[in-house]
């Protein structure tokens, strides 16, 4: 084994894609995805984004949704990040996508994802890190497998790669947590 | 399309297997697991941790490696999460790793997994967050594309189900970023 030095370089695998979604101050949906971000506690949510329209409506509204990309939707959850909502109008609505007020926070609840995290914004470090309080995880019920929760056998998020910039899907199982323990006594 | 609320659950998909690694006051290397955390900027990385001898390590080093767990090391990658360095003196041994001590940071380096992010500390928010700042990327050429880039091709991620707690592979590629803008226009 020899090994390389790639310089200082965002290079966690698997990365989400989180697509965020926000009301402005008229009420109007808007969406963009991140990366770059992850959970933080047990209700807790932080992704790191410069200056967007999805940042002013979080500020603004105090309150977000990140909803899972999936499989099934792969072009509109890539579209929402290339395109500003400052300068397409018409942005959330070329999607395809609809959305729903959440019971829990001032924000929408996009209908076609199958997986959204409903959230208060807690605190932004930096500028740029934003923290969320998960409120509630609001779920379409084809996603749920016999024991009530969220299956990966109905659920297919997809999982983004930061040095080839592909999204993928989930392969194989591989193994399930806390069973190693016997193997390396 | 019927949605059910979950309530306040850390569901995000996917999440990754960083297997923090670092020195003890003695020099001598630990590991553990961790699901929660990301990137959280071009150069940073945050995960939430409670009190840990990894954690103990960190406030004493300011510094740690993050290795991203892959298929063939399923079983060690698991059993750093399941053992406490402070009650089996010789966790680290069982896993069959070795280390090489980072160039850039006070920390080890895991030589058998392929991609480690070598960190300083920088910030611990709320008592639980670490903020490393990425100071080299340490990729082995086995999993170096033609490009002289990390390929998914020839490294092997796994991916944590939150829900399900089962540990996966990566799967089919379903698209490129940046690739969805004619699709919507």
């Amino acid at each position: 084994m020899s090994r390389k030095n790639l310089g200082a370089k965002p290079y966690l695998f698997p990365q989400p894609v989180m697509i965020i979604a926000t009301y402005d101050a008229d009420g109007k949906p808007n969406a963009m995805n991140a990366a770059w971000g992850g959970i933080v506690g047990s209700d807790e949510i932080i992704f790191d984004l410069g200056s967007h329209k999805t940042t002013d409506n979080i500020r603004l509204k105090k309150a977000f949704t990140i909803s899972i990309a999936d499989a099934a939707h792969v072009i509109p959850c890539d579209y929402v990040g290339i395109v500003s909502g400052n300068k397409v109008p018409d942005k959330f609505d070329r999607t395809g996508f609809t959305v729903t007020k959440s019971e829990f926070v001032d924000a929408p609840v996009i209908n076609e994802l199958p997986v959204a995290l409903e959230c208060d914004l807690l605190d932004v470090i930096d500028g740029s890190k934003f923290i969320g309080k998960i409120k509630n995880v609001s779920v379409d019920e084809s996603v749920l497998g016999s024991n009530g929760d969220v299956s990966l056998e109905k659920f297919f998020p997809i999982i983004f790669d930061t040095a080839g910039h592909g999204y993928y899907k989930l392969g194989e199982k591989v193994g399930q947590a806390w069973e190693s323990g016997n193997a390396l006594k």
